[in-house]
C-alpha cells in the first residue's frame, strides 16, 4: 500500500507558511476554492464533472518482445479519447498527487504483485481496483481538476507526455505551498470549536481504521476458507452421495441410484460456486477496504499538520500579549491557520459524504451477491430434490 | 453398536440341522412362512400390520430417588395401550432377537452414552433413534410377529413381564434351530444361480458398508464443522459489520450505522442457524447410516451360514456319488439347504425394498432441510438488504 509521505511540519509549514515567508508562483488553474453551503464547509464542486472508464487491459510488449507489460485503456467522458496507461504510469502519477496534495488523502493504488501478474483473474481484479482509483480521483472536486491528473488522463502524444511529466515534476505548488493557492470564506473560524471537531474526527479515524483492518483480515480469511475448507466440505458431501450411488449401482440402475448420483453432482457444483463466490462478494468489499486503509492512513499526518498550525498560532498570540510580536503578524497568521483549518474541514466533509455513499453501496452489493449465492444453492438443491421419485 | 453374535457354523448348523439331527418343539406362532410372488421370494407379509409410536421420554426414579433413569413410552397401534420401557429393557430385547433370528439382521439400538445422558437434546435424539428401531422391528414381517417382541410391546403387568422374560430366555427355537420352523415353497432352488446371486449380494454388502461408513464419517465431520468453524466464521462476518457500525456511530447514528448493525445481527443469527441446522439434516441422515451399519454388519455372518450349508450339501452329494451316503439323506439335506437359501433370499429381498424406501426418504428429507436452511439465510439477508436506504 502507498502510504502518505511524511510532511515535514516544523521546517516548512511552521516557519514558511504560517509566518508568510513562503512564496510560490501560481497559475489560475492552481487555485482551490472552499465554500460554505447548507451542508457546511465544502470544496467548491467541479463545474465540469466527468467520469472515466478503465477497460480492456492488454498485454503489450516492447524491445522486440523482451519486455512485456499490461496496458489499461482509460476513456474519460471529458473528451472520449482513449489513453493507454501502464501500472508504472499510475505509480508516477500517484507520487505526484501525494507530493502536491498534502491536505487530501490520495486514493491508494492496488498493491504491487510480482508473481502471477498475467493471470486473467488477477488482471481483471486489478482493472477493477484501478477503476476504483480512477473514479475516486475523477470524483474529487480538487484532484479531478489538477493539471497533473488531466495530463495523465488526456495526453496521447509521446512528446507532450514527456514534457508534461517534466513540468509536473518541477511543480512548486506542492506540500504546504498548496495553502497559498487555497481560497477560503471570509469568516474566521472558532479555534475552540475546531479543537473539539478535529479531536472527534481523530478518534473516529482511529476506530474506523481499526474496523477497516478487522473487516479486511476477516474477509480475506473468509475468501481463503471458501476456496479451501468450505469447497472441500461440499465436495466431501458430494463424494458421500457418489459412493452410495456407486455401491447401489452394483445391483441395479434404479431411479434412486440416479438421484443419488445427481445429488453428488449438485454438491460438486455447489463446491465450485463456493470457491468462485468471493470474487463477487468478499473480494469487492476487500477492495473498498483497501482503498479506505489507504485513505485513512493519510489522515493522522493531515491532523498533525493542522494541530501544528494551531499551535504556532497560539504561540504567536501569546507572544503578542507579551508585546513581543506585532498584531498584524498575528492577524495574518490567524488568517493562514484558518486556511489550513478550512482545507481540513472541507476534506472531512468530502470524506464523510464519500464514506456513507461507498459503504452503503458496498454493503448493498455484498448482501445482494450473498443472497444470489444462497439462492443459487437453493435452486440447485430444488432441482436435485425433484430427481427423487416417490417409492 | 450391537454387533451380530457369531453363529457357530460347524458344530451346530453343519451337523445338527443339515443332517436333520436337531429336534425342537415349536408352537404355531413360531412358524415362519416364505412365499414366492411376482416380486420374487419374500417373507409372507404380516396379516395384521401395525405401527408403534415412541413418545415422551420421562425421567423417572426408584429406590427413593437413588437411581434415576429415562423411560420411553411405547404405544402400539395394535391395542393403543401405552407401555413404559427403559434402555436396559431394549437392550435385553435386542439380545433375545439377535439370539433367535440368526438369519435376520436385527436393527441396532442407539449407541450407549454415559455422559450427558439427561440433556434434553440427547434424550430427544435418542427417542428418534429408538423410534427408528421400534419402527424397523414393527415393520418386519417376521420380527413383528415374534412372541418376545409382542411381549415387550404389550405387557403392562409386572408379574407377567417377569414370567414372559423367563419364557423368552428359555426359548429353544433360536440360532440355527429357527430353520426347523421355516416353511418354504416346494420348488427346489438352482444352486448355481444361488451362488452367483449371493456372491453379488456379498460384494454389494461390502461396498454398501464402505459407502455407509464414508458417509457417516463425512456427515459427522460436517456436523462438527458447522457447530465450530462455520459458526465462528459467520460470527466473524457479523463482528466485522458491528465494528464498522460502532466506529461510524462515533460521529452519528445515521441510517447507514443502523443498517450495518442490523447486518451484524443477521450474521449472528445465521451463525446460530448454522449451529442448529445439523439436527435437521446431517444428524437424521447419520441416524439412518447408524442403522444400516448395524444391519450390514450382520450380513457377512448370514452369508457365511448360507455358504456353509451349500458346502455341506455338496459334500453329501459327492459322498453319495461315491456310494458312501444314502440318496434319501442327500435329498433331505438338499431340502434343508433350500430352507437356508430361501430365508437368505427372503431377507435379501426385504432388505432391498427397505433400503430403497429408506434412502429415498432420507435423501429427500435431507435435501428439503438443506433447502429450508439456505432459504432461511436468503430470507434473513433479504430483510437486511431492505434496511439499506438509497443515499
Amino acid at each position: 500500500m502507498k502510504l502518505f509521505k511524511p510532511f515535514n511540519l516544523d521546517s516548512f509549514l511552521g516557519e514558511a507558511y504560517i509566518l508568510g515567508a513562503s512564496k510560490v508562483t501560481a497559475t489560475d488553474s492552481d487555485y482551490i476554492h472552499i465554500i460554505e453551503t447548507n451542508d457546511g464547509i465544502t470544496w467548491a464542486p467541479n463545474p465540469q464533472p466527468y467520469s472515466c472508464v478503465v477497460a480492456s487491459p492488454k498485454k503489450e510488449s516492447k524491445l522486440k518482445g523482451l519486455k512485456s507489460f499490461i496496458a489499461y485503456q482509460l476513456t474519460p467522458s471529458l473528451n472520449n479519447i482513449q489513453v493507454s496507461r501502464r501500472y508504472k504510469h499510475f505509480d508516477w502519477l500517484h507520487e505526484r498527487l501525494v507530493e502536491k496534495f498534502c491536505i487530501i488523502p490520495i486514493p491508494p493504488l492496488p498493491d504491487k504483485q510480482i508473481s502471477g501478474r498475467y493471470e486473467e483473474q488477477f488482471i481483471e481484479r486489478r482493472r477493477l481496483q484501478l477503476q476504483s482509483f480512477v473514479s475516486r480521483v475523477s470524483n474529487h472536486p480538487i484532484l479531478s481538476r489538477s493539471d497533473v491528473w488531466l495530463h495523465f488522463l488526456t495526453c496521447t502524444d509521446a512528446k507532450r507526455w514527456k514534457s508534461g511529466k517534466r513540468k509536473a515534476e518541477k511543480d512548486e505548488v506542492i506540500g504546504a505551498a498548496i495553502f497559498s493557492v487555497v481560497q477560503v470564506p471570509e469568516k474566521a473560524l472558532d479555534p475552540l470549536q475546531l479543537d473539539s471537531q478535529t479531536e472527534a474526527f481523530g478518534r473516529f479515524v482511529q476506530s474506523f481504521d481499526t474496523a477497516v483492518r478487522t473487516m479486511q483480515s476477516n474477509f480475506a480469511e473468509q475468501v481463503k476458507r471458501q476456496q479451501g475448507p468450505y469447497k472441500r466440505d461440499y465436495q466431501r458431501i458430494g463424494q458421500s452421495f457418489r459412493t452410495l450411488s456407486t455401491a447401489m449401482e452394483l445391483l441395479e440402475t434404479a431411479p434412486l441410484t440416479r438421484a443419488l448420483a445427481h445429488t453428488a453432482d449438485t454438491y460438486d457444483q455447489i463446491a465450485l460456486l463456493c470457491e468462485d463466490q468471493p470474487r463477487l462478494d468478499f473480494e469487492p468489499m476487500g477492495d473498498l477496504l483497501h482503498d479506505y486503509r489507504g485513505l485513512l492512513a493519510s489522515f493522522p499526518d493531515i491532523i498533525t499538520v493542522h494541530k501544528g498550525a494551531l499551535q504556532k498560532r497560539r504561540e504567536l498570540e501569546r507572544s503578542a500579549t507579551e508585546g513581543k510580536t506585532e498584531s498584524n503578524v498575528v492577524i495574518r497568521a490567524q488568517q493562514r491557520t484558518d486556511v489550513v483549518s478550512y482545507t481540513l474541514l472541507a476534506e472531512m466533509s468530502y470524506f464523510h459524504q464519500e464514506r456513507v455513499r461507498d459503504y452503503n453501496a458496498a454493503a448493498k452489493i455484498f448482501l445482494q451477491e450473498q443472497i444470489a449465492y444462497y439462492q443459487k444453492i437453493v435452486d440447485h438443491l430444488q432441482s436435485t430434490l425433484s430427481q427423487y421419485k416417490d417409492v
